[in-house]
C-alpha cells in the first residue's frame, strides 16, 4: 500500500442553496491540488446541506428555538442530558441533537443533515466525472461525539465509488494467521483524515485524500454498509 | 493550515521481548521516509505489546482459552453477546475482549494491551530525540469497534509530544460565530489516518504523519484526555 496524501482544497467560497457542488469543487480544485483518478474527494455535511437548501429558520434570541427540530429529526431518542439529546436520525445515524448544527451557518438559522447523503454524493462524483472528466470517490462527512471517548471526530455520513466497508475476512496477517478482526470502516479513516487539514474553524469544507488503494474505489453506500441495524447492536 | 502526508515505515522486521521500538523505528524510518522535526509517529499496539513482553501463552487448540484472560483485563464487562464481550480495562478503555487479541502474534500467544501506553509513547519519543535527534510526537493506536456503525478504525490508545484533544472553545467559525462543537480528538483522528496505509494484513505497524499544525504538539495524555470518566458519559 503507498502513501497518502491529504490536501486542502481552499477558495470554494460561501455556498447558498441551489449551488452545484461538483462545479465548485472542480473549479476549486481545478489549479491546486488539482483532481485525478483515484482520488477520494471529502465534501463536510455543512455545504452540502446549504447547497440542498437543507437549512430552516430559528429564533436567534431564544437559545433552544433549534430543540423542536431535533426532535422532529429524530426517529428514536436514545438518551437526553441537560440541553444533549443523543438520538437516531431518519438515515441510522446516532448523534447529537440528530445532526441540527448551527455552527457555520448564518445567524437564525439551523443547518439539517442531507435528506440522502449517499445520493448527494453520488451526484458530485457524476458532476466531477462528467465535467472535470475524473473519476474519483466522494465522501460527505460530519462531525460526531462517541461514547466514552471525549472529543470529537469527524465520520462519513455518505460516499459515492469509494468503499466504506472494507472486508478482511479470510486474509491472513503478517503471520498467515486468519485475521479475527475483519471489517475496517475506511470511509470513517478517510473523513477523519481529512479533518486533520480542513481545520473546525478555518472555512475549509472540501479535501482530497491521494494514494488510496485502487481496490477501494468501488460502488458502495454508507447507509447500507455502515449503519449497524439496530437488531445486531449492543447499545441502542 | 497545510496538506498533510501519511507515510509507510517498512522493513520494521518481526518484534520481540525487549526490543527497542525507538532504535529499531529510527533505522527503520532512517533512508524512508526519513524523520522530520513536527513529524507524528503513529505506532500500533501490537508490536508495542510485543515489545515490553505483553504476551501470554493461551491454548492453540482450544478455541476460546483466551476468555479468562479477557476477564482478567476487564474491570466491568458492558455487554455480553455470545462470544463477544464488551467491556472497559483498567485504562478506562471500552473495547471488544479488553484488548485481548490473537491475531499478528504467534499461534499459542495473545497480545495484551500495553500496561500504559502514554509511558510506552513517551519512551518512544525520548529514544527518537536522543538517538536520532528529532523531535516528534507519537500516538499508539488500536483497532476498535464502536456502537452504532459497522466496522472497525485505529483510535489512540496513548500518545507523547502531539495534543490528544485540541480545544476550539470560544474560537468563532468561518462566519463568525461561536463554535458549538468544540473538542477535536485529533489523536484518533491521526490514528486512522494512519491505517489506511497501514493495512491489517501488511505488517507495516509505523507510519508517519507530517504536516500537522506545529500548535498541536505538546505534551499530552489519551489516559487522562480522552478517556471519558463513567460519571459525564451516557452510555456506560
Amino acid at each position: 500500500m503507498s502513501d497518502l496524501q491529504v490536501l486542502a482544497v481552499h477558495g470554494l467560497g460561501e455556498i447558498v442553496a441551489g449551488d452545484d457542488l461538483g462545479e465548485l469543487i472542480a473549479a476549486a480544485a481545478a489549479d491546486r491540488p488539482g483532481l485525478a483518478d483515484g482520488d477520494v474527494v471529502v465534501v463536510t455535511q455543512k455545504v452540502v446541506s446549504k447547497a440542498e437548501d437543507a437549512v430552516v429558520a430559528v429564533d436567534p434570541d431564544v437559545p433552544m428555538s433549534h430543540k423542536p427540530l431535533v426532535e422532529e429529526q429524530s426517529v428514536r431518542v436514545l438518551r437526553r442530558r441537560g440541553d444533549l439529546i443523543i438520538s437516531e436520525t431518519r438515515h441510522g445515524f446516532v448523534c447529537a441533537n440528530a445532526g441540527v448544527d448551527l455552527s457555520n451557518v448564518e445567524r437564525g438559522t439551523a443547518a439539517l443533515l442531507p435528506h440522502d447523503p449517499d445520493r448527494s454524493a453520488r451526484r458530485i462524483r457524476d458532476h466531477l466525472r462528467n465535467r472535470a472528466g475524473v473519476t474519483v470517490g466522494v465522501v460527505i462527512s460530519d462531525t460526531f461525539g462517541r461514547p466514552w471517548r471525549r472529543g470529537v471526530t469527524d465520520v462519513a455520513i455518505g460516499c459515492a465509488g469509494i468503499a466504506a466497508v472494507v472486508d478482511l475476512r479470510g486474509t491472513t496477517d503478517a503471520l498467515g494467521r486468519e485475521l479475527q478482526v475483519t471489517e475496517v470502516c475506511v470511509v470513517d479513516e478517510i473523513a477523519a483524515a481529512a479533518d486533520l487539514v480542513m481545520g473546525k474553524a478555518l472555512g475549509v469544507p472540501v479535501a482530497v485524500v491521494r494514494g488510496l488503494p485502487a481496490q477501494w474505489l468501488r460502488p458502495s453506500s454508507v447507509a447500507s454498509e455502515v449503519v449497524r441495524s439496530p437488531a445486531e447492536d449492543l447499545f441502542r
